[in-house]
């Protein structure tokens, strides 16, 4: 693919197969869906960026570029953080961004037929007029797509009682590795009918397949949210907190971790006056129905409490509850302000959250980085931010050892390299790590099992040559 | 391996790598072993049984096999409906049932490490000890084990709100087809490193490896439910209140439908009286804390009603409540009485409830076959039950008929051939139709890449050179 005698007939026969105005070729365009938004991920030149309007003509481009072996990077909106859709040299960029129709919402059977391009908020509205309720809420809602979505098996928010993205996708329709249009998983609330292939697909960050249609699940529309605040000094107090919650049996609907760092920049930015209040806030809500939702809102209160917060409130006023669920929102852009973030995605045991927290400290202080910590705490998913400034390259060589270290400690407290955001670029050698080499060669035999031209998104999740 | 002296060389050989009393080859023990409860599902002669102690154990009989290529079926409780279980001619069973220990049961981290031959009920009482709660529970929760319903991805009542088993299952240890012993899936609430291994393996029915430990995840123990109970004169009544439900957004703990048939045999065994009330009967249950629990109770009564039950009641006597689940419980073994039970496993959408209870009453009279039903309704799983009378070969050849026409009706109308459970060898042609060529490929290609020498329960799910 190297020659561009090649590139060009490749693209020559793309465009035969295709509607006009489906190829994009034009550099300063094509560079925009060149990576994705993790720092530090490398990433190649495409050839081009295709953008299919049907899954017909998705499934034409994986047949051409299968003829010429050119390798294939499926896309969403490119949010994501671990380098996953960062182009492969000479790749084809397949976009699914245009594949926007929610084609079906089902109030009976409580599902959604969608193309892979509907961002995640819309999906959301749109059941909302249903009533009914699509949960997985990662942070891009506003602007991921449930493709992407799909494809990284997302997180957010409310996982911590809802579970992620796979629990919610029952059907896939992809373009495989042969080049085959199918349809895997079902639209009934139960099926064993073979291997869970959808479920594979989820999570396969473009490795296996284009998607082009997912059937998700949904649920009766949520009750009315309570929210709890609790201050603390200190990130070990919080984390004691996190665990009690979990010990007193209680189900919040998100509970959430904002350290001092995040609090600061908040405030600089915004002057909401957070961090002159405390040094680490813990946000809990809880969403059972009735008196039940109070009563367990009041029992994470307790929690707090016991835990040692220096001040606790059940937020009755909803516009203060937004406004500190804002303020978790905003710590990202936030930290931003202060220079490129390497988010970090570690997932640990729930009790060893204090723990995790403790060694990240160490860490940042070890390696002179500055590291600040969002977690959804509740899930023991902590999101440590390592922020360097651009051109410093002594800097960026110590939050990488940071980052290292951080791995090795999440997985000696029995946790994983990844508990959202997926293995991409940034976490390879963290799965090589957790999975030891007998479990890597079973993900390489499932990878070439099902792509066996290794057409998909190659040396992702995997590195070429590893596992074999 | 019909070498005779082959197989005594093979059972030397396992002996020499296990502890004395592991291996069975008392032929009238053996075939005990030789069958699940599957009726008319073919099954062959095992060369052995074998009952590891330990994963390592497991691991040894696993490479012995594999040095002599002989087809290894893995067993749990032997309680599947598929075949799935079936010996394949000169296999050796491996079984599980020895292999009961519950290693862990963590209370903050809501999670439970057993070993695969634990009872499926005994799981559930130790967790209660914990405040804890494993929900999946299907009929066969007294016998079958977690090992075997991990195979399977067992389902159960309470499906209907809490999931299956698959939604349950964190991690799994298991020997691979190449004989190596590895873990996949994690401990942690969330993880999305590598491909999603633990769930391929749920539901893969002993055709991927020898599961030696699951990890589930569980729940805080449930709140107490509240039992509504609906009598209906029509199977379309009965379809239209579950439906009903479903529109109204509730989310019952259990939703369970008892056909007439069913009733009277309940009554002439047990003489409850039920089917002189009703002809049809519907279970509900519900169970969110507090008083949201006996609102949802009532809106479910409120939905048997408006769909036309002739008689519907909240159930405030516990025991009362009780004495109408049993009656669900006790519906096969009272069929059972009237000669063997061929069980049918379709699940439809919850709309199409009503027009499938249709086309199997249909279906009986063409093929005029007794045909009775229970069904978890709520999830449109339903269960046809098809009793001939041993002998009977031309009412055998009926109910065969009937068998295959209940399954092209709900592929029909949406649905999947096996709610749950499973394909075995019963469903493999249903598999082959709902699939179709390029999905069954799909899982040919993840059996062969998982099992390269064909050496776990061959012949199950997908017939030998089906696929390829």
């Amino acid at each position: 693919m190297r020659d561009e005698a090649r590139r060009r007939e490749l693209l020559e026969e793309l465009d035969r197969g295709l509607p006009a105005g489906r190829i994009i070729t034009d550099p300063a365009v094509v560079s925009g869906y060149a990576h994705d938004e993790a720092e530090w991920a490398p990433y190649g030149t495409p050839s081009a960026v295709v953008r299919p309007r049907t899954a017909e003509e998705a499934r034409q481009i994986v047949r051409t570029c299968l003829r010429f072996r050119a390798p294939i990077v499926p896309r969403g909106a490119g949010t994501g953080l671990s380098g996953g859709a960062n182009a492969v040299e000479d790749s084809v960029i397949v976009s699914t961004e245009a594949m926007t129709a929610i084609k079906e919402i089902d109030q009976r059977e409580r599902l959604a037929v969608v193309e892979p391009g509907v961002v995640n908020d819309h999906l959301r509205a749109a059941c909302a007029e249903h009533g009914l309720w699509y949960p997985p809420d990662p942070a891009s809602a506003p602007w991921s797509t449930i493709g992407g979505n799909v494809a990284t098996n997302a997180g957010g928010l409310c996982c911590v009682k809802y579970g992620v993205t796979r629990d919610y996708v029952l059907g896939l329709q992809f373009v495989t590795g042969t080049g085959e249009l199918v349809r895997v998983g079902r639209r009934t609330a139960k099926g064993v009918a073979g291997y869970d292939l959808a479920g594979m697909m989820v999570g396969s960050e473009g490795t296996l397949g284009v998607i082009t249609e997912v059937t998700v699940r949904l649920r009766p529309a949520r009750q009315p949210e309570h929210t709890v605040a609790g201050y603390f000094d200190s990130i070990v107090d919080a984390g004691r907190a996190v665990a009690s919650v979990a010990e007193a049996g209680l189900e919040p609907s998100a509970l959430e971790l904002i350290d001092r760092h995040c609090l600061e920049a908040v405030d600089a930015w915004k002057h909401m006056g957070l961090s002159t209040e405390a040094n680490v806030v813990l946000l809990g809500r809880t969403d059972s129905a009735g008196p039940a939702g109070e009563l367990e809102a009041d029992a994470v209160l307790a929690c707090f409490e016991k835990a040692g917060a220096t001040f606790a409130v059940r937020s009755t006023d909803q516009q203060e509850a937004d406004a500190l669920f804002d303020a978790r929102r905003l710590a990202y852009p936030a930290l931003e302000r202060l220079g490129p973030v390497l988010t970090e995605d570690v997932c640990v045991p729930k009790g060893a959250v204090p723990d995790m927290l403790a060694r990240i400290e160490e860490t940042a202080l070890r390696h002179d980085t500055l590291i600040a910590n969002i977690a959804h705490a509740g899930d023991g998913n902590l999101h440590p931010l390592l922020i360097t400034q651009p051109g410093d390259d002594a800097a960026k060589k110590r939050a990488q050892a940071a980052f290292d270290d951080i791995i090795a400690a999440a997985l000696e407290l029995g946790g994983t390299v990844t508990g959202e955001h997926g293995v991409g670029l940034l976490k390879r050698n963290g799965l090589a790590t957790e999975a030891g080499p007998a479990v890597l060669a079973l993900n390489r035999a499932v990878k070439d099992a099902l792509d066996p031209h290794g057409i998909f998104n190659p040396g992702k999740v995997i590195a070429d040559g590893e596992g074999m």
